[in-house]
């Protein structure tokens, strides 16, 4: 017979029931047949609202780097290790490589003229550039410039590898679901050739000259929405200019902005409209000088990445200032709030799909619950 | 008693029953009772494939233009007759002014400095300039500029007057979905004030600044999709560019051209990713010097503009030359194709969102049913 | 030159350009052109709301069947003329076989031991029997026995053919979308056999056995919705159940009905929940003994077949009493009431998913829109 | 400064960079820094294939039963604990209260007279009851009777109780979505008034009068599908005919089996034709006498109770024979085949919702990969 691992303990709190031999003689019964009561657990089970384990917390781009950088003088990246990637630990989730219970955030780091490996695997992933350039990330051949402020995608089962074509090392964020496809137990991985297909330094991917149009679709490939987005690259021109002509409107007295002072775009898969990927949703905002923004609170996970200014970020009883590659997380139902003297652009990503799709999705912002 | 509109007539066709004393009298209840047998009808009512009452036909802009030109001097724009709209009418179509059975297209003329009042209506309503600028299109309130090549939404129920603000008259491409909208007694018609509300000519429309950013959703109304395009112009630039690039993907050895040297983008709702309205598709196509493309058919109705080359189209039984400004309606399932020396660019609608909502799309393609 | 046969008059209405010689003979080229101006058309095409063509009209049973049992002794059914099937004629659509502008009625009658040869087409049928049975529909393959208060589904593009293993006729009400696919040029036919493939008499079809259980679908044939339900017959004990359950619910206190003493149940296909078919809406509507039910108007027009009992129909401006068979039509936006001292069983079907799918629905109940 | 719960070993592994006391003081400020590389957690966090942590298990009913009746003497129910559920803990997940990673089972008791209180959340729950009755549960106002082979739903965030009304105990499997809202912290529950509002027993509850006639819905309340299903409870005499049908249309020749004598319904949301609850599938199989299924591997987990007869399951290494009431689990990717000597009949429930809404399902049968 194998050992049990239920351990059930009578205890004399309110609603429990009276501790007697016969009770501790069920207890021991249950831990034997593998059962576990609900009503010793329920109250972290079903709680009345979410309680997330991940804890508020913030990494300084200033401290990443570096450990980055010693990483790229002593870890070579090849076949088995596939990536030299160095992922955020939440402090709550007891030491596992995860930002949040259902997502991974990582800097990814390649030195000059480097190479990483090329592989498939069903998470999903993207890239987001808060600094540097030189490094075409292929996705199923198609080789995808990475630029500062620029929002890549690698959705899942498309193979892709790196290559760096220049003579300076470039680092940036990876985002992937990893947490949450290891949860579900649904990966799949395979590897694929050692080098990258295609070389070509391409300024546009194949997939922006045939997608990246505003509104406009190829006739060729039209008709069969693709789960993920056909984008590989969102390109930072078209973010600025967007979250600009959203600040612009507002000043000229006309709809558009999130709230005061605060424009927000989502990025979308033009063939449905909807998020980039099925389990990830990607954002960019910018608050103007001297805004607060309303305390928002949601059901799932964020990370936000300063792209350039500062604020003061509060996260449930927790604040920071952040500044320039600073990434920090808002667990599930936390209410955040981000004020900025200077003005501040944030990247953003969540697991908000998952809710949606789920039918689980609550925002609640001052007082009013949608 | 109303007399009846029925007529029906024995006659010695094979399969009809033989024309008796007892049938005729049979007949001639069917018709006091409002009564119509399926045995003398089936024929035209239920053919083996489409046979449409819509007639091959090519309008020349060489013959339009000074015919609104006329109607300029002779024919005030306002209240009452809303519109100085010029409608094709198919010659098949027994003088309705119909292009196809389903789809309404008209040259809508301008002078200078002229309005035309604001109305909204349930029929969806676009607009295609090729050539010629000046006008601004007030689209709930928002002005959207008319530039050569740019395609413009007005879609259903949507307040919309025009104003010209230039020295110059200007006529563009009105299609709607009137024959349709007539068809299945659906239309509401509301008169809005007689002045547009806002006389401004900024370069880009409010609903481009918010929404015509590729792969980018204003985070302030994503969530629900929309029944058409948040899009109010789909400017030229971009549809000129994505034409190239696909273009030059095919050069480079690489897919997505619809077949070999033609380009095609679909115009689309950014919210879903489908047809831009929900009765009407719009595509631009582009071929290559030398070209000729392979004979299609589809069930429903297309009406193509020559914006820039020319060519030789074939539809059907009938062939013409095509040039600038041209407009010719290809009906359902009749086989077209188009030859080009020059190359030759060509707008393109069609009422082929009403089939794929319905489940009763068909095409052919030399061969190749899909 | 081929002859046009558009023809245009100037006149004096108000709203119109000043008749002169210039506009005549702008006119006479728009004629010979193939142009016809909005101006002198917009009040019919583009009216403040729906004016139907359709006139309300009554058909009554006792005078439909006796002509049905005529055209039986004179009218054989085989190869050409398919069916004996009798259309009404809506009285204000020119004598065509049209009940309303969408859609198609008629009686069909199949005379003792008498077959109607196998066909498919792309318009969708249904068939309901107000009374009689004995007959067997062969959808694909499936014999589908045919009893009184039964609807019968035969989707677009399946093979059918009937036979009636009876000493007796049969007659029945045919429903299809003959007039709305003839407009829109989208129809297919094709022969099939002269002889239904399996002459079996089942009380209950396969496609019933696999589909017809309240909420439960066949684990190998589910995944992918289809766009016509696979329920090739809905029996009239679930329906007479449904709507005494509505009734008997409304006793109680508890919702169900649609309005006071009014249950309706609506057949749909259990793969989508929606509509059985993509452009027919059937259901079915019970009411209570004194019940008047609030004046409706709605886009789009339906057809109503009384199964038993009777009442007071009251369509714009016409009424009448009707009674077992009798069938009616309700034009696009006509107000519609009915009246009933002693009860009422109402079958009806409509081209409501026509609007539904291309957002143009519109309901207006006693002053409330929705 | 807070201690972190991170820990990074530096290993002699393949693929691993060297040790050297660089990259031990690197690891150690990875530590320090709240980070963790990818390279040393690959092999576990990205396999090639679903490691499930679950393991195949079985719990036998025969030892289940006197378990709860005891507790049924030991644990009061009320307002606190909130129900006498006793959830069965997969040997694998650490002796947590989770039959799979996603899913949670359990045996629920309820005494003679006794009641459960009323609350509500936003997990999913069903019931499925093996053997008994006696016991209504009360979802939002609605009395559903609970009896023998019955699928009852309570979707989330419906207030619910369930109160005795005969003189012998009940119990009952109780499956939820628990762990997967635990883990997505998304959880919600609120308290309802100590006991249920209405004790009325009716034989069947009003959503079944309202939702349970085969492809009928109340014409009152369609138009929006909603995210679960209306039908509180799947009676066991619909889904034994619907079985019986699949294995009489299969003797007669015609599909309908899901393989050869192996029958299977899915219970379905009439709304939608979908799942029943957006997280959880429930199925009922039924296998002939002599059968053995082909193996079978799906992305997901599932949890099967034998209702009658019994066979031999395998679920990757493991083998047990299972009779009535038995339960045991299927580990996500790990094969599962069944063999029955005398014909068996099985429900089951899984998390496969979660991974077709997110695109991430698979399933491989012997060797064909859908």
């Amino acid at each position: 017979m194998t050992p049990t691992p239920v351990r059930i303990a009578a205890t004399d709190a309110p609603g429990q029931p009276e501790r007697t031999p016969e009770l501790d003689a069920l207890y021991c019964d249950f831990e034997s047949e593998l059962l576990v009561p609900l009503w010793t657990e329920i109250g972290d089970l079903m709680p009345t609202q979410p309680h997330s384990k991940a804890l508020p917390h913030t990494w300084r781009w200033r401290n990443l780097l570096p450990l980055a950088q010693r990483a790229g003088d002593l870890v070579p990246v090849g076949r088995g290790g596939e990536r030299r990637a160095i992922a955020l630990a939440n402090p709550g989730l007891g030491g596992q490589p995860y930002v949040t219970p259902t997502l991974w955030a990582a800097i990814q780091y390649l030195g000059p003229r480097e190479d990483a490996p090329v592989h498939r695997h069903t998470q999903h992933a993207f890239r987001f550039v808060v600094e540097g350039e030189g490094v075409w990330t292929v996705v199923d051949g198609d080789p995808v410039a990475m630029r500062r402020g620029d929002f890549l995608l690698t959705p899942g089962w498309h193979f892709h590898g790196h290559h760096n074509q220049s003579d300076a090392p470039m680092a940036w964020l990876d985002g992937l679901d990893i947490p949450f496809a290891h949860y579900t137990e649904s990966t799949f991985f395979e590897f694929g050739p050692d080098e990258v297909e295609d070389r070509g330094t391409p300024h546009l991917s194949r997939s922006e000259r045939l997608w990246a149009h505003p509104g406009l679709s190829p006739v060729s490939a039209t008709g069969t929405p693709t789960p993920s987005s056909p984008i590989a690259a969102y390109r930072w021109e078209h973010t600025d200019r967007a979250l600009n002509d959203q600040l612009a409107l507002e000043e000229e007295g006309h709809p558009g902005v999130l709230e005061p002072g605060h424009a927000a775009v989502r990025f979308t898969n033009p063939t449905t409209g909807g998020d980039v990927m099925p389990t990830i949703r990607a954002e960019f905002h910018r608050m103007r000088r001297g805004v607060t923004t309303a305390a928002r609170r949601e059901v799932g996970s964020s990370v936000y990445q300063v792209f350039e200014g500062s604020g003061t970020v509060r996260v449930g009883e927790s604040e920071w200032m952040v500044t320039h590659g600073d990434l920090f997380v808002v667990p599930s139902w936390q209410p955040f709030t981000l004020a900025t003297d200077d003005g501040v652009d944030l990247f953003r990503f969540s697991d908000t799909p998952l809710f949606d799709r789920l039918h689980q999705s609550r925002i609640h912002v001052e007082g009013i619950r949608k």
